[in-house]
């Protein structure tokens, strides 16, 4: 294996961002650093350390020297191959990364918020410089999503993505559908155990896995990001009511990351979705990611595995940081593009507007316990052409107000959400309905 | 991105064995030809392709010239950077790899039947030229489990592997389990529906998984090859009372192949195995292949997706071809070693015999119906320390024998063999008992 002399070469990482990923790259570095070695030919030598707070116990002992609160002691500093960005947000991490790659060096992050904004900036920063960006800890944590979109899959047209993309919204949901915890109860039931944050509004409105699917979509079609165009709606409106009469009806809801590929245009939407029990998404509980590609060479496949947390996220960044290794051992950077396709190849798709797609629908209307309430709803569904395939009213009332559940042929989005403004305009409700739209790909009416 | 000037560069292909897989490639490579180059940034080319039938319309055009039957306008070809080798078997197979290699030709095989025994020699051969051998659709079809293990867990120590890792196995098991039928009349329909060879031994006696485990194993721990020591047994003595039975104890029956890494030593084996209704490779149905890799950093990781097949087959090689064109883009070979460790890191690890595991039995006992066969099978397997959870005796009497179905606590493999034998000679039974190992992690006693 060319290059390897009788000293082992090292690779010096300095790492930018001393939280709970950054902690579990050092401890991958330093407890498994002997397989490390054995697989990489070369040592990964974690050379320096940056955090604003040099003095809290994390449970592991850097050598003296590394960790300092200067980002130019990586920045600036002639040893360092690889920096690694752990600090997270959009302002400091993002120049942090800009000024790393103007001093040639290799960067990894699992920053997606910033990959999926700026993230068109730093890849064209990195091709100017001849330097490597890897992210693949930015999207399903050790699930190695973007490696078999970006090699496995290079075969293949992408047709659609289907993913759960967010362990704490999915811990949320199968919490609500196994014990019958309303959201808020489930939501303080992650917070008391880790699993979610104090402000947790990235993780249930929807807006981190809209981040990973602007990467996803980026990755599957050879198009640039684009999250401004993607809908996104969280899980805080979905109560034990609707996961009940899911699953009735043979369905469980996820938040799912949902991208299909038409050829002129894709969607491209975060929601909660009704799948069917015996999808392979239907089956992932807990605080877990799974994502299913469906390819046309290979129907579908899927990937599996934590999409956060210390160790999962840290695994995949040691990965990241071997690549970049490997490339350095072979003195070329650049070996795969980092959207997957070349640069000059990547061409814009536009992304169907919510209102433009065409799905069905179930909707939970709080009716009001009066008579000709079900007529005017079913009226003003009609009249939009909506054609309704069950209406169930089922629980008692709560309020003055009754649970109507109706669940739609295929529709139009904007004839529901016209529909659905109506409904509440004639003050036949007492609330904003539920809708949750219908991913079943066995209906075709 | 080095090297692209402004005429495409072309990286040729050389096809020996133009069967499904074979076929598979060449569509990929003409139906996805604009994909493939605007990811890798060259052009794959299907130079040459060889195959003793030149005649069979294959519903595929080549451009004039390509096909032949000679394996020298390929081998000696001076235009032919990667050789792909379709063939399968162990003889004109390999001698043309290692012809191949001699050139200086780069290798995709998706011969896994070659690589678990003779990998070894081929990788050691490619070593001393420098050129690549890649083999992921050897093991799991599209599902991209080689570069997995190669490189997205190469900051953990793999702890264990479970999968299914033959889809006509899978297949069977689940149509056995859907609608009761026997193991015959399921091969049957397999064969009828392509899904399983004529001679379909190799799949259903559980020797195509070994060779599948055997790569897997020696990917995960670092280990050389070692096909000869893998304990293997097949589906065929399976029937649907045991998967009644295993349902009715919230269990499903699958042809796992199991390594398990304890340090000093391993398990590697193949046999059906009972595993809990939850487990995520339960629900794992039809022609399809799974595999959770359980590691210290990530806890399990799943990978699903077709094991087999034309098109899932050949995405596999064409991923393969794209990483080694990558590596000729750059004047690079070797740049993942071929089992993920440094030649000369491979260490030999022993696999524990399959008669010195000790794990939780179900053993399906075909009982003479006379007084005191309970008493004998029971009195037995007491005086073995082999300690029996349940025993059920359920069903109808048939040709004189009743079934009884034994679940034990922890028990050693070599004991309960012994049991079985005596139980046998003891002459209170008619057939030899079926039995079917638990891997329940739940269980603790």
């Amino acid at each position: 294996m060319g290059g390897r002399g009788s000293i082992m070469q090292a690779i010096n990482i300095g790492l930018l961002g001393f939280g709970t990923v950054g902690v579990g790259l050092a401890k991958l570095l330093i407890e498994n650093g002997d397989v490390i070695t054995a697989r990489v030919g070369a040592r990964l030598v974690l050379k320096k350390v940056v955090d604003i707070d040099t003095e809290t116990d994390r449970g592991i002992t850097l050598p003296s020297g590394t960790l300092s609160a200067d980002a130019a002691t990586v920045i600036n500093n002639t040893d360092i191959d690889i920096v690694v960005e752990m600090i997270g947000g959009q302002t400091v991490a993002k120049e942090l990364i800009l000024a790393a790659i103007a001093k040639g060096k290799h960067v990894v992050t699992a920053n997606k918020a910033l990959l999926a904004v700026s993230g068109t900036e730093i890849f064209k920063a990195a091709h100017v410089k001849g330097v490597d960006v890897a992210y693949e800890a930015s999207c399903g944590g050790c699930m190695p999503v973007v490696k078999t979109l970006r090699e496995s899959l290079v075969g293949t047209r992408v047709q659609a993505i289907r993913g759960i993309l967010n362990g704490t919204c999915n811990y949320i949901l199968t919490k609500i559908s196994t014990d019958g915890s309303s959201f808020t109860e489930a939501l303080a039931d992650a917070q008391k155990l880790g699993y979610a944050e104090a402000d947790p509004s990235l993780d249930v409105d929807g807006h981190d896995t809209a981040h990973k699917l602007a990467m996803l979509a980026a990755l599957a079609y050879g198009t640039d990001l684009n999250l401004d165009d993607i809908y996104v709606e969280g899980i805080s409106r979905i109560g034990p009511m609707d996961i009940r009469y899911a699953a009735e009806e043979g369905y469980c809801i996820k938040l799912l990351a949902i991208s299909k590929n038409s050829g002129d245009a894709i969607d491209a939407r975060v929601h909660p979705a009704m799948i069917p029990k015996d999808h392979l998404l239907a089956s992932i509980n807990g605080r877990v990611n799974a994502v299913v590609i469906t390819a046309d060479a290979v129907d579908d496949i899927m990937l599996y595995g934590y999409g956060a947390g210390m160790m999962p996220t840290g695994s995949a960044v040691v990965a990241d940081c071997v690549d970049l290794a490997r490339n350095l051992l072979n003195g070329k950077s650049n070996r795969v593009p980092f959207l997957g396709y070349q640069m000059d190849e990547l061409r814009p798709i536009a992304i169907t507007p919510i209102n433009e797609i065409s799905t069905h629908y179930y909707i939970r209307f709080s009716a009001l316990d009066q008579p000709g309430v079900l007529s005017t709803i079913s009226g003003v569904l009609g009249d939009r052409g909506i054609s309704i395939k069950t209406v169930h009213q089922k629980g008692r009332k709560n309020n003055g107000a009754v649970p109507v559940f109706i669940q739609t042929h295929r529709a139009n989005e904007a004839d529901i959400q016209n529909a659905l403004t109506l409904i509440r305009e004639k003050g036949v409700v007492d609330a904003k309905p539920v809708l949750i739209r219908i991913e079943d790909d066995r209906l075709n009416d």
